[in-house]
């Protein structure tokens, strides 16, 4: 089966390259009768778009989404939801050092080896633009869950060696998070990021961080066993996107550390049904929603093109020197939120409609 | 689409519950021609079976494996390989605790809310038993692998705050990993996560850890962009095991703190085509093999029952004390690496299966 | 995607052979909550069984179902169902012939191309035993079906020339059906289709036939545009099954020779929504069944083994004569009623699961 | 799983309506190296284009498609293939009688017990003009398929009562089916099928049909047991085809006439292997391919779409008139025969890449 497909009832299809003349989207199985437009997905386009700030890509793209099917007098119809994005700047440009030399941290030389050629036009359809249709498919999918009162946000913890302590994940808001360029809740912290990513660009090198993200108001009971876990289709999801090496959800890692009587959330009696004390567990217990919050971090590398030389070599396996051009993120963070809550909402969507079925 | 199926083309399915009759195990898609006995399965299954050393659950589980259907005359014959476990004990036992409270860290309460009542019986399909169907496969499909010249290795780093530095995870063999009852490669450390997790056992405590994995031999071209990166369905395969709680390929985590000047690693060149000079990308890029080693990391949480008291509520919703009988292992790394190694080799067969569809 | 598996929502997994120690069956998403027990299994395995009357195969097989998972307490818990069929007579046996000699007409020859060997012992994976499996799968389907106020149900309208005029599909009652050995629900005809039976038998022939099936109570809104509409995926359930060589629904290939004036089914008002005022076409419109009943038939071919000599080529190609021991079905329709109905039964169940999922 | 998916790897998923701005086509798996430009596409889009003959539809759709993706430098590349077809003409139109009104033989009914409502503008997503895509991803796909010898043809063997015999399904050129405007090959048949269908347009009403589909040169061993049969995928395949009513392959419904000993084909030594005396099996046995032909032939139902007044019931259920406005074919038949192959070469090509998968 390609690789070109996500989910399974909210199923996302993709296609499309960087120096193309588009991307198309289709998002297959959403349900009928849901108010739509190109509107609902221009905000999380906007937040992904370079040239936002001054700390991400002065790159200047427009992402404006043309819905082709599924939705009919401002409504989802049932139909498959078809959606162009049309590239609007295709010109030739030399490609030059990309062409015949491997960018390290690229994928340049996987697609060679895996294809027999590649298109070398800016990473071709490993580039991260990709990225414009999985946005616009969780905003639709942030728009279905909305109405079942689950709500999606994503904010950065860390950039590099500076870290944001986030009391409480579910009182972060979005407005917190959009007062400031790198997404930081913490306006101190955010600062500081800010002036590390205005650094590591002066210095023509990159820097990487952390991304976290919650959701409230799942209902308890998303999930499937035994593979189709909530959180592995989550780490499924979010390591499926460009530069994220890494994924933990509640105490992730740091459960290593912990004892059984450190870890383990205790169940109280609450209103509305049992509560755990504590959400260590990150709101799944054995890879089921309990409604507690779900809470997960992903790492982001650092940006791999470098405007500074490194050694490489060419499709000839001769060792060589790259200096990548044009101009790229110095720190992935703040453009990853939205990508990172698209991924999130998408999952969550489908496994909503999953147990859905499974209702006598 | 239910979740008790994993993989695309290398398809593993599975059904059962730890007190019922047993589990059925079907592989549907291993090539014909594969030679499989009953003898390829034991090892595995003895280094994933309960009772195995002091450190593990003593409980006794006979995981003798009938095939049922797929090898022919001593090799594989293409149709779909079927597999029976058949439990050995199955009597009645007094659950009582379990049927009507809801255990800390575990499934009760989510499976209650997820199909409006459970299987009682000491986890019934969130039981860790399951496992014994993956660990078969993955059996299967290393021995798959191993014909390409792959190999699949895991072994334990970390207990608690017991850290076995590991230099090269490629040097790291099978019988310094089975030399200990933890199955950590450094014998000095291994010793001191022994006696850790005794002291925990006598405290009525467990304690958490991290196990690293690494494929060697691995071609160049696995993995579909742009959804089904080799390190996303690595990524959920490890995140469907249950107690994982975080998963990190290469630099991982770490990888949020560096510039890439220090993340990228550049290539070089070397006979039979280029090579990294250093493997921070865990023989991944752009989520497909690079045909460096493929390593990776998952964290396991403290084992969730425990032979102490411990707040809950019951099905009433009501407060309440629970204390888990039964034997349970103290720490859950020994046995988790036949099981991570399985998933491993289960998600390479697969991509490698796919790859070759791929080829004019 | 390897091909033991059918359903999306409604997932049926199969491994086994005719001559192996048994068959292992596992139903995945069939909702918690349905009441369920071997007695369910029964009535229609029993109908599958070889031995049942004088005109199918005098062999003895013994089809007892055993649940290992999935049921709890009477009722279905939403995990996994598995269920083992074992094999009571494996001795072995003579193939002589079968081993080494193509059988004309059976998959002897495809399996030997596609595998490159085959297990000869009486079909192995091809062999029609597999369909115990599915006629399980079905009574489960049914049940849950049953549930909703759907009722599927087959009939013989053919065997070799002879034909029965079925006026009104929906009045056929299972008890009509069951009346005679051959399950025509006209008794003039089924004596004829008996004694047609009985005689090719005595020449040492086989003889074809149709299979017409209705399913009634079907809620318009199945089926899911564009690929997976209803009339094709019952069109891949039939096509599934050994021996069918033809689908049609409603009118079928009779509507060939048809002007849409006669063809097509005017809408008229009726109590509950609008009805056709016939139904040439089969209870489906687009593919989406439209609230009238669904009928289709299928082509069942003539038993391929004969007790009688042929000519055929071994597996060095040369050619040879093969008589086909062992005792065989002269006519294959009487047991494919019921694995009709069960295919029949699992695609609607899964068409009801996804379009639950699909409702906001 | 939502429906717009077709394929297991050789995937297909479509979007679009036919008035409103476009379709979305994405062919995912097609292996990496096959020459392909829209030259490729055209002459089957041309075959299917509405206004190419008196007896076709007279509406005029310029169905010009634009590669986004997927090929670089005139081959493919081995990702997604995006293709978009614009819509022309998107003019709002008085729908009046169909917006309100059900068409009897259409799905308007089922669409709106589906999803609640529906696009009313001319079918929808329900209209053949969806067709596009699979036609053009038809074409690729025979492409795919002509490099390994394989080719694939339909033609018109009956309209209404008039048939037209076909000695050997083999001998059938395109040449001999393009030579006229019903794509039959018997230039007598096809004089007196053209007479017919003229004869029923002036009599406002519409005719029905069979196309009989060949495809030579497929090698031994395609198809997956046991339920993703090539028979069963092919059935599913041509069903999912607007106005698709039957299928058969081989002998088909005749079969069921048959005694075993007329319907058997018998093996024979042959150069390159054992080949069958005749192909009444049509190229499958125990559904995998056999190396010999493959024959398979549907209904298609006349137009539902008639310029008479026809009963039906309005959206309130009320008894009505209607009369379907606009130019429809008065036969679907000459423009069904590049659909029908198009599905035929997708099947094949999804199982050449699922065989060459499971080659060790």
């Amino acid at each position: 089966m390609p690789g070109n497909t996500f989910g399974e009832l909210f199923r996302v299809t993709t296609a499309g390259v960087s120096h193309g003349p588009g991307y198309l989207l289709v998002v297959d199985g959403c349900p009928a009768g849901l108010p739509l437009s190109v509107d609902d997905l221009l905000p999380d386009l906007r937040r992904r778009r370079p040239g936002q700030s001054k700390i991400v890509t002065q790159r200047q793209e427009e992402d404006l989404p043309e819905i082709y099917s599924g939705v009919f007098e401002g409504k989802t119809d049932g139909t498959s939801i078809g959606i162009l994005f049309r590239n609007t700047d295709q010109r030739s440009h030399d490609y030059g050092d990309i062409k015949d030399k491997y960018r390290p941290g690229h994928a340049d030389f996987t697609f060679d080896q895996k294809y027999g050629f590649r298109d070398y036009r800016g990473g071709g359809r490993s580039s991260a633009r990709e990225t414009v249709c999985r946005v616009a498919a969780g905003a639709i999918a942030k728009k279905l869950l909305a109405q079942q009162g689950v709500r999606v946000l994503g904010y950065v913890t860390q950039v590099g060696h500076i870290q944001a302590p986030i009391g409480d994940p579910t009182a972060v808001t979005l407005e917190q998070v959009e007062q400031n360029d790198v997404r930081c809740p913490d306006p101190a912290k955010a600062a500081e990021m800010i002036a590390l990513i205005e650094q590591v660009r002066k210095e023509r090198d990159s820097i990487g961080g952390i991304c976290e993200m919650v959701a409230v108001g799942v209902p308890p009971g998303l999930g499937e066993p035994v593979f189709d876990k909530l959180k592995a289709d989550l780490a499924k999801a979010m390591l499926s996107l460009p530069a994220v090496t890494a994924f933990e959800y509640g105490a992730g890692f740091a459960a290593a550390r912990m004892r059984g009587s450190e870890n383990n959330d205790l169940f109280v009696p609450a209103p509305g049904g049992p509560k755990t004390e504590t959400n260590r567990h990150g709101g799944m217990l054995g890879g089921i929603s309990s409604g507690m919050p779900i809470v997960c971090r992903v790492a982001i590398k650092p940006t791999s093109s470098l405007p500074q030389p490194q050694k490489t070599v060419d499709r000839n396996g001769e060792a060589t020197e790259i200096v990548t051009k044009g101009r790229h993120d110095p720190c992935l963070l703040p453009r990853f939120v939205p990508m990172g809550e698209a991924m999130f909402a998408i999952v969550l969507a489908d496994h909503w409609l999953r147990q859905r079925a499974q209702r006598m």
